[in-house]
């Protein structure tokens, strides 16, 4: 593999928290990692040479929460919603039946869409759930679609309850012969704690036997209204939980002292038209805090995580940098990753050069397509 | 020049009143203009054959309020709104002394990359205002690079009060030698009329003497706050009202008697974190809606209409159909074009092909980049 040198970069945001911001940078890429990081122009030899012109470099945004394997489309359901229909975690079951009825090669090409479609976007590290086929067929062909597609696999068969199931069956098929069907393609087990969907104690003890099958854990947690979802994602040493659109005190001091990561999805909140969560309190709090794009054909069918990025910093009050931060170093941590979301010398050689001189530019420009290039793994991919 | 013929047209939306959506469509263009609209499978022979697979069709999007000619960058202030300092007309100056510092070919040399990145995002026809010199010569020279890029160039020498400056001797320089100087580069005139810029009386005397020189006018009107710009606006028979924040009923009243379009830039609003225009009442008072970016470095700098359908739909409670409509049709009544906007036979062939199956996906896959193919006068540009 050749090594790439990335020179005249305006300005580097390294995602490391030991050296987060450099101007007039240059970076070494080499064997598919960061192998050096110094002043612009003073960078050693490499096969290959890149001007980034003045430019921002970022590290490859970490989608950590996305729902790509589905068929279907829901964009009737969103019309209405904007006319006043309020959003319900029943609306999954349509897509649940698309998916079903589609076939696993239609799966796997509309993935690969979305993928190219992140991937254009700056993301080089994209979890994706299951959660749209409910049987232990459907989850397991799910999670072998995502497989091809990313190593963060999150095994969901606990999205929602389907149509015409006793919900203690269900929890019984989700903890046995689904949780066995699908662990060895998962490497996370999440449950969507929410009214209409699993209470708390269902979501604990789907959790603690995905956790004792090796899986790591994440939640849907507080999205429609308080609930138990922090607490049990705390108490089980979650990686994170996801949304925290509505805490208590009590959710917020358990998320600061447990170290899980509270992971913010304001393009839900922008789909579905509600108040969007309290970063400023989450920060304030000391909890590390996390961006994700949430897509998925109900809530919101963005993959931009720089439409997020400007949601954040317009709708929850995070500064540029905490916003850029959240949807790198975050993500990373919400997948408990050191190799992604960080440029450093060791790391995976994954960055974003921006059309602009600043990380900034991602909220001061909103809308506009500003990644210019996309290097996963030291190879171009955009 | 060549025929092409665009076949397997999913959704074609025409913007046209008299058959606004079609679905399984065909659109021939010949010589640049709409020949033939039908159904799929059944057009004229042509010499390029373009399938849609099925995608959806739009007219080009007509933006009809934009400040491109400027140089600098306002990213430090606009992070610093974002903490909570509020935005006001003089930031102005800033882009003033930038642009002044800046030589023409630098400005043109801008002014194309905002312009090709409009392209890129489906926006086939842009009005560029100057606003940047406030001088003869600097004005003058705006409207030349202006004009390189459109035929809708507008004079605001009535942006806002030079620093130093008195605002009579000011307003007698822009109805003046300033309005000599510029009249032969410029379709339009434009005034700033708030607080902080110019209020009703200069408002008025400024477009008259615009109108009096044989240009069209048009007002930015009640942005920060209710103003006189809308009566003003709807006095002189302007083409549109623009931002439209704040109106009086008698305001509202007003445009729908007058037909004068309200152009709502919700791109400002997001960026300067205010709450948006109503669009519903507008709406429902029977008045012409456009849609516009306002793209300029200080309060709004995206160039993305999508981005603006969005926020329309999400912010202001426009149906997706509504917004598109504005985008489009809405922006050629602002800018008084039968040949834009819309897709008929004799129309200028200007369309978007989306990488959807409808325009509400601009809705309800936002921050997406969803345009796949441009077409301006039947020739591809993206």
């Amino acid at each position: 593999m050749t090594s790439v040198l990335f020179d005249g970069i305006g300005l580097l945001y390294t995602g490391d928290p030991e050296a987060e911001e450099l101007t007039d940078a240059a970076l070494v890429a080499q064997d598919g990692l960061v192998a050096w990081i110094g002043p612009a122009g003073e960078a050693p030899d490499a096969d290959q040479r890149v001007d980034a012109g003045g430019r921002c470099v970022i590290p490859g945004f970490v989608d950590s929460h996305a729902h790509l394997v589905f068929a279907g489309d829901r964009s009737a359901e969103f019309a209405a919603r904007m006319s006043g229909v309020p959003y319900s975690a029943g609306g999954i079951r349509t897509t649940v039946a698309a998916t079903r009825g589609a076939g696993a090669a239609e799966l796997t090409a509309r993935t690969a869409v979305l993928v190219a479609e992140m991937a254009a976007q700056g993301t080089t590290t994209v979890e994706i759930k299951s959660g749209y086929g409910l049987t232990v067929e459907d989850e397991r062909r799910a999670l072998r679609v995502a497989a091809d597609f990313t190593a963060e696999t999150t095994y969901l068969g606990a999205h929602v309850v389907p149509p015409d199931t006793d919900p203690d069956d269900y929890v019984r098929l989700v903890t046995g012969p689904m949780l066995d069907a699908c662990a060895p393609h998962a490497r996370w087990i999440d449950v969507f704690c929410e009214r209409g969907a699993f209470d708390g104690d269902q979501t604990r003890e789907i959790l603690s036997a995905g956790i004792a099958a090796g899986l790591g854990a994440r939640v849907h947690a507080g999205q429609l209204g308080e609930g138990p979802g922090v607490a049990v994602a705390c108490e089980l040493g979650a990686a994170s939980a996801d949304h925290c659109t509505h805490l208590s005190a009590a959710d917020v001091e358990a998320l600061a002292s447990s170290g899980v990561v509270a992971t913010l999805l304001p393009g839900a909140e922008f789909s579905t038209r509600s108040p969007y969560p309290d970063a400023r309190r989450l920060l304030g709090a000391g909890v590390t805090v996390a961006l994700a794009t949430d897509c998925n054909p109900g809530s919101s069918f963005t993959s931009s995580m720089p439409f997020c990025i400007a949601l954040a910093v317009r709708e929850m009050r995070m500064t540029p940098l905490e916003a850029v931060r959240a949807a790198t170093y975050g993500g990373a941590r919400a997948l408990r990753r050191d190799d992604v979301g960080v440029l450093r010398p060791g790391a995976r050689a994954d960055l974003v050069m921006l059309d602009a001189s600043s990380y900034i530019h991602l909220a001061y420009r909103p809308g506009v397509p500003l990644v210019r290039q996309v290097w996963q793994a030291g190879q171009r991919i955009f």
